[in-house]
């Protein structure tokens, strides 16, 4: 608590990787690229997976464990995916350690223990989890399997932070399984609803609906829906993908079905996902300069009371307001914290919960104490105000209510503010390198513009939107004719 | 569901293979001894971590998440506890995968990108976790630490079967750290209360609490408590162990704490974990040679109901009847699955819930529908009974009460039946071959007794329990003085 966090108009980078640290949220390892995620960042962590989990299985899904590892010939089947990840995996190649004979105190490899085919620590389980489909399904009646599975997986990152790129991350991975093109292309956009629902609704996060340019799709499939939202630096985050495979990875572990009408088909696929990144997005669009700000829907405390004294006296009828409103709150289902501890100034606690990001506070004081009011602050507005007493807990569920509208609200004014139209390519490296955000522009479609783009100005295409304007254009690095405006930024 | 499932009098383990896979709780995978959890097994495994999850935190713990690998350095650090897993540890050695250039669709590890230290795949995360400790703990004041983690871990076993020993499984490993010897002994109790009381009051399992003999406890640990169970073939279980680590990791990754005092003082320590193989108990201990039989508290469907009919208009009767029985008891938070399918016949249904443990069924038929009854049918006795529908709700919530008791008391009895006391060697070993179970015996406390008799019978001491005779005897093996009786058992 002594550092003070830096400003974000300062180093935003900076600023990010200290609150993330400061508030307790995550740290780097004793493993390079992997985080350790601390209990307080967990907490918001287990929040998301709860709504998630409850609104994949009120659309029909299971969950299912996969191993994690890969036997490499698996691995390679479908080829584009092995070679989209090929070059980020960690490889088991032995299963045993021994004694160091030239140093007992230490354990080596045991070369004798070399495993006769490596496996690869899962980056995405397509190619495990369908060569398991494999014998799972035979007719349509085995249609459709939907199935979700939370766990860990390892993509080795040269260049690590935390939350946003680590070389192990949490996620949950959907796998699903169709008899038709529709039904699979149907459940890719189900899921990308269903994500853009929880990140918008629950998270407090705007995001853009759409799919991704060819070059930016995902190893093996066919299309890529992905909700990308806007941090407050300017640059893209793909918040979530879904994934319509057609029939790559049926067709790569020859995973048929008898029809209805007695044919032998290849199944549909699509998968799905989202990770602990969506931590990385929740810090970058709500926080400011005190720390971070989290919407009431994700926070582990939403309200903190906290009392400021002297002597034992003045506590204890301080606390007996305290209590009174806690045990009121939690009634209502609303997480709160009394936090009496004497070892600790009311200054450093309130700092503390801002740095936390605690949507309320409320402090108690002698003199709230004859009034009969206590001292709300929020932590989206910082504004504080008188409540009285009698008013608080209802006053304390409107406010959470505000607080996560608010929030929202803020982060779509400002995402709506960075989406600029341009026409040519001088305004789009001016637009980006001045203001940032997303840039609306033309684009001929082919990957070769897109690249050419990609490397003058770091920028890449992030969302290919459902409802492009009718209207035709030019486009803004070629000039040649184009379709359609697509979405063009800097990215994490 | 064409094939019958092997009896259990036939052969154990068989009925034990097959009913995992028929009962669609898991399969082996294409990974050597890794297993896939199906959905429903899944779903199980949700339901206790859900119940233990809330255990844990209504104590005082908090989740957090650590590393997948420990790097090799870390892992060797504190002596026993490396020792003890160096055997089976899945080793990462490398981090890319390139083109095998001499065949270009198979891809090989890239010789380039060897780790300079290699990464052991946690089999257990003592190490990871106190070098991470030693950062977080300077004072008292930051004591104690209650964390859990939900993680998966890999040992590399040779004889794997599913659930019970398998190479990767899921678990919780819980890791604390104290400023006294007597608050890490009093974790480390408490944690092994707590183990009891979830497997017996919520899975319906009965444990006999202790202490492991040193040639069975943790590798790393002073002193490991568990929980036995006892399987119907005679054979224990450990399902749950809590260790006190003494200073051990503390010393072995230096953390050390400034005291209230002003000493500087290494910190003490306890870890805990179940894992997946409780499903091995839970499937071991109830079910019989119809399937699986599940307590209440873990059947992710705990009715079912199934229309009797023919044609569409007896089946809208019974729908009508059916759908208010179960939207009765959703309303009482009791979880019902209503069974219409129509192209599967009654009679493959009431197999199919009964191999899958279902612990109510509920038929009903035209007959039913005119006398305005149901029948019911109790997965654990078998028995049916007719019931009026007006009493349907209220009959299953006592019945299912009643069911996740009786699973309990027919498995304490069957336990305490196969406790025997025996006072000489030939007896020792005529119980273990014909009746099997837990025999008490005295023990002269050394290993060399234990290496020998394990030797001869295979049964090692399961556990020393906390409320021995007073009495002294004849060590059963040695015939030398012991102090007490210990519990000796083949096992799992």
């Amino acid at each position: 608590m002594g550092k003070k966090l830096t400003k974000r108009s300062e180093d935003y980078s900076k600023w990010y990787n200290e609150l993330v640290v400061m508030a307790d949220l995550a740290e780097n390892s004793a493993v390079r690229g992997c985080m350790v995620i601390k209990p307080y960042g967990y907490a918001i962590w287990e929040k998301m997976q709860a709504e998630l989990d409850k609104m994949f299985k009120a659309t029909g899904h299971q969950n299912a464990y996969f191993p994690l590892f890969v036997p490499k010939s698996l691995f390679e089947a479908e080829e584009k995916n092995a070679e989209g990840f090929a070059k980020e995996c960690a490889v088991v190649t032995h299963y045993r350690l021994k004694t160091d004979p030239e140093d007992n105190s230490k354990l080596m490899v045991d070369p004798e223990a070399k495993l006769e085919e490596e496996l690869v620590v899962r980056p995405t389980s397509e190619a495990i989890i369908w060569s398991t489909y494999k014998n799972w399904i035979q007719s349509y009646r085995d249609l459709p399997i939907l199935i979700n599975q939370w766990a860990n997986v390892v993509r080795w990152e040269m260049r690590t932070r935390l939350f946003l790129r680590t070389a192990e991350f949490l996620w949950q991975e959907g796998h699903t399984a169709h008899a038709t093109k529709e039904e699979a292309l149907e459940e890719t956009k189900l899921i990308n609803q269903l994500y853009a629902d929880f990140v918008q609704n629950f998270m407090a996060i705007p995001v853009i609906q759409g799919v991704k340019s060819e070059s930016e799709r995902f190893a093996g499939a066919v299309e890529t829906y992905c909700i990308e939202a806007l941090m407050q630096d300017g640059k893209a985050l793909q918040a979530g993908t879904s994934h319509f495979l057609g029939q790559n990875f049926a067709k790569a572990f020859d995973v048929k079905f008898a029809t209805q009408t007695g044919g032998l088909e290849h199944v549909w696929a699509s998968s799905w996902g989202v990770s602990t990144r969506l931590m990385g997005a929740l810090i970058m669009t709500h926080s400011d300069d005190n720390g971070l700000v989290l919407p009431p829907n994700l926070a582990p405390i939403q309200v903190v009371i906290i009392p400021i004294y002297k002597g034992e006296e003045q506590l204890a009828g301080i606390s007996e307001v305290a209590n009174k409103i806690k045990n009121e709150l939690i009634a209502e289902g609303i997480s709160v914290k009394y936090d009496d501890r004497d070892n600790f100034k009311p200054g450093y606690k309130f700092n503390d919960y801002e740095l936390k990001g605690v949507p309320i506070r409320i402090a108690i004081g002698p003199r709230d104490l004859e009034n009969k009011v206590v001292e709300m602050a929020r932590r989206d507005t910082l504004n504080k105000s008188s409540v009285p007493v009698s008013e608080v807990t209802e006053n304390i569920k409107n406010t959470l209510d505000e607080i996560q509208l608010n929030l929202y609200s803020k982060a779509l004014k400002f995402r709506d503010d960075h989406i600029t139209e341009v026409n040519t390519f001088d305004d789009f490296k001016a637009v980006l390198s001045e203001k940032g955000g997303f840039v609306s522009a033309y684009w001929d479609g082919t990957s070769k513009t897109e690249e050419a783009i990609k490397k003058q100005t770091k920028a890449t295409i992030r969302c290919i939107t459902e409802d492009p304007s009718t209207e035709e254009g030019k486009c803004v690095y070629s000039e040649k004719p184009a379709k359609t405006r697509v979405l063009f930024a800097k990215a994490y």
